[in-house]
């Protein structure tokens, strides 16, 4: 007959090998880092299951300059100013290491539908952007871990119980976690269906039974140690594979940008006064936007010298300065290129209410990314169903984006570069790689043709500006946002989130 | 007779003027921008007083790649979770930026005061607070320019009444403004004894009625090109002069060091009784400052080897994760050499409620950087009062701060090193820098004494704990930290703002 202690594990067995589990995950944090793989833990939970002491656990011997974890709060009030998935691109884990999200977007869908606010047949759009943001990142090498924890009903009234039998303690026991314990099996059923919509091939889902803490413990590490051990692996494989030939991919698609048709000159006296009309039509109708907390997004492309700057500055003109923002886009930063390339865009999306303007964008993928061979052809060609995905996320939760592509001819510009050449307050404008990029123009060419074409979608189509006259541009890039603000203003959308 | 015409300026000469002196500063900014020199321009004002339209004007002709706006809402509720300044300190500009504060710290002020919730006497308190901010940043070169616009009673209303008249703008005349309206006279007399409390030597205010727009344009104008005009001479004569000889500084004071005694080692199972009887203490302690929200600053300094991981470690192993945050503290980057040194750190103060740990700190200044010359002497010495000023400022906030140094002798230090050294799993904790740290020891006990002797303040008193016995150490420290949230949990401050 077998010895009955050895079925169940005692206490002190458990406590050995939770030691041994911690120090084994220490030592792949440490490895992970070395091999500069992001990591994401999102932990999800019912309430009551213990997520912060098993947390708590997982850290103990985890270097703590190299993770970080962010509590996501329902309370704090800016996030909701922002799309849903803006407060986790603002805490994405910088290659090497391991961000925490104690409770994610799910917790936050999960809660804003069980308050009754989110209609259930809505549920499947916000999956489906979470998904997108999780594929993202996996496609740009970070490894993401997704934990949900259960308690069983009748526990976890058990714990309310107890928490607020202290003095201490009685606090986090709030009406609302009552209220949710009463909603108990729909919640459940939710949690389920959510599990089954979320659950893909590289961020699948691992749900935990918390009733006894320290196998939950044991169980959890194991979730997270097996996520870095395939990481460790796939990242060494691709790390030892030769680099990929790059080869042209030529665009075989529509060209657009031939058709583009510059008309005569604007008269100055008439651009005067039609300019100071516009103006005003724009500074009322910025009020309205931002009264009613409609964010809007600009986004600016064009050749060097196309006119980015003095459209952006008339448009401006007249705008209060409390509710635009410009962004200008250069190369990226070190800080940045540690970072999937979306993330410094995504921290500068606009709160309700507010303009964002971009003087040049995430177009630079799929644009001098592509043509001077800074990605690889998958991660470009990966880039337009990326940035798609990026803008209907903002559409549905309300954004106006505006595109323009301002096009010239090749003499145009040439004259242009000339000019500044000659102009010593514009001297600054112009540097060698404005040359370098002009002896590439077939190619941008092809690039932007492709990108318009590709991503020309309802909720953020492209406008192109011909911009050989340059007062027609600025009028023209005026008109087409007052067009674009008065429809958004008769159906503004009151996203729930 | 002289031409009546000639003593009033006429609107196209004024128009002219304007031109002028928007080409004039945008010249002057992108020298400033060469230069590396950082601006502050702070633009506060009566409402009404038309700050969205000047500041417009004046923007028209810079380069939107160097500059930023960012608006002070009274309305946004989380920086309020967060000191005065701490939004401020947020937003400072980088090396060659030019910040404008669409007004700042000083409307936050005076509102609170006028909304009834602060009273007059407490007031000088923030200004000096503010005022500290302002010669800390002078000191370390940003050019400072102070704007406050004021328009007469009666022209206040009439905007008010045309605003309010027109469907598209009445939602921008809120109930407050005609309630300040009313309070004319007594914020105005507020607002002179702020402008007399708070104008100092380089961050003088300069008044502007802005009864005639385009006067007041051009006023303003005139008052950023002449600070930029005197910045850009200071900052070309500073980089002419020659480097200073760097001298050491001894020191003289108390050898506080020396004087501490290490005790028996502790005897590791009462060891590990108390320290689980301290970790329930301090699990209970948390949730209380939590629910009461207040926030807590621990600064971790002590000799390399000391132990300053593992106190954290046994510090936070009870606390829930969601309360706290870890910021390893390690050479800045690129983009925080272009700020102030204490703004990485600012950075990371807590929200009310939380507590953030730094594993070291702002101490580096005084620390590693006087010793290794990474910093003048001037710096450094002038570094006490301002970490004295910054603590002192989080203080009045209601933070808590405790401050420890992990004190151990020169042969303790050794023998960790040999041990991590031997130990695979603490390897990579052991570098060639920690050798070379160990060389100049007498030098670092100099800079240490010092330092304690200099910040050890009231509000931010300094703990030394002796870490010869690691045990000893971990107790120690988290008693500090019981007493000190004990006696914050009886009287918590609460602070307007």
């Amino acid at each position: 007959m077998s010895d009955p202690n050895e079925s169940q594990p005692t206490k002190s067995s458990q406590k050995n090998r939770l030691k041994e589990l911690s120090i084994q995950l220490g030592v792949l944090q440490r490895e992970a880092k070395k091999l500069k793989i992001p990591t994401i833990v999102v932990i999800e939970g019912l309430d009551a299951s213990e997520k912060g002491k098993l947390l708590n656990q997982v850290l103990l011997e985890l270097d703590s300059r190299a993770y970080e974890v962010y509590s996501t709060h329902a309370s704090h009030k800016d996030p909701r100013d922002y799309p849903l998935l803006w407060r986790f691109w603002n805490h994405t884990p910088a290659k090497g290491r391991i961000q925490f999200y104690d409770r994610g977007p799910y917790y936050l869908v999960l809660d804003t539908w069980a308050e009754g606010k989110l209609p259930e047949k809505d549920l499947e759009n916000y999956w489906e952007h979470i998904r997108n943001f999780e594929r993202q990142l996996c496609d740009s090498g970070v490894a993401i871990a997704k934990v949900f924890l259960t308690v069983p009903r009748k526990e976890q009234a058990r714990r309310f119980e107890k928490l607020e039998s202290n003095p201490k303690t009685a606090w986090r026991v709030r009406e609302k976690d009552w209220r949710r314990h009463e909603q108990y099996k729909a919640y459940m059923d939710q949690v389920e269906s959510m599990v089954q919509a979320t659950s893909t091939k590289n961020a699948a889902w691992e749900v935990i039974d918390t009733k006894e803490l320290r196998e939950a413990a044991i169980e959890l590490y194991l979730v997270l140690i097996r996520k870095l051990e395939s990481a460790i692996k796939l990242k060494k494989k691709q790390d030892a594979a030769p680099e990929p030939k790059r080869k042209r991919v030529p665009y075989e698609g529509t060209d657009l940008l031939s058709k583009v048709k510059f008309g005569p000159p604007m008269d100055r006296a008439e651009y005067k006064r039609v300019l100071k009309l516009r103006q005003e039509t724009i500074h009322d109708l910025v009020h309205e936007t931002f009264s009613k907390r409609i964010p809007v997004v600009l986004v600016f492309c064009g050749w060097d010298a196309a006119g980015k700057g003095g459209c952006i500055k008339r448009l401006v003109q007249g705008i209060d300065p409390r509710s635009y923002h410009v962004t200008p886009v250069g190369a990226p930063t070190r800080e940045e290129l540690k970072q999937h390339y979306l993330w410094r865009f995504w921290k500068q999306m606009p709160r309700k209410g507010r303009i964002e303007i971009f003087d040049r964008s995430w177009y630079g993928r799929v644009l001098v990314e592509r043509v001077e061979g800074l990605c690889s052809n998958e991660e470009w060609q990966r880039a337009f169903r990326e940035i798609n995905e990026m803008e209907s996320h903002l559409a549905d939760f309300g954004t106006v984006i505006v595109k323009y592509w301002l096009q010239i001819d090749k003499d145009t510009q040439l004259e242009r570069f000339e000019a500044r050449k000659a102009n010593p307050l514009k001297r600054w404008k112009i540097t060698d790689e404005d040359w370098r990029n002009r002896d590439k123009w077939e190619l941008y060419e092809d690039a932007v043709n492709e990108l318009i074409a590709r991503t020309h979608t309802e909720h953020a189509p492209w406008t192109i500006i011909p911009s050989v006259c340059k007062m027609t541009a600025r009028i023209q890039t005026i008109d087409t946002l007052i067009d674009r603000m008065k429809r958004a203003l008769k159906k503004p959308v009151d996203a729930p989130l």
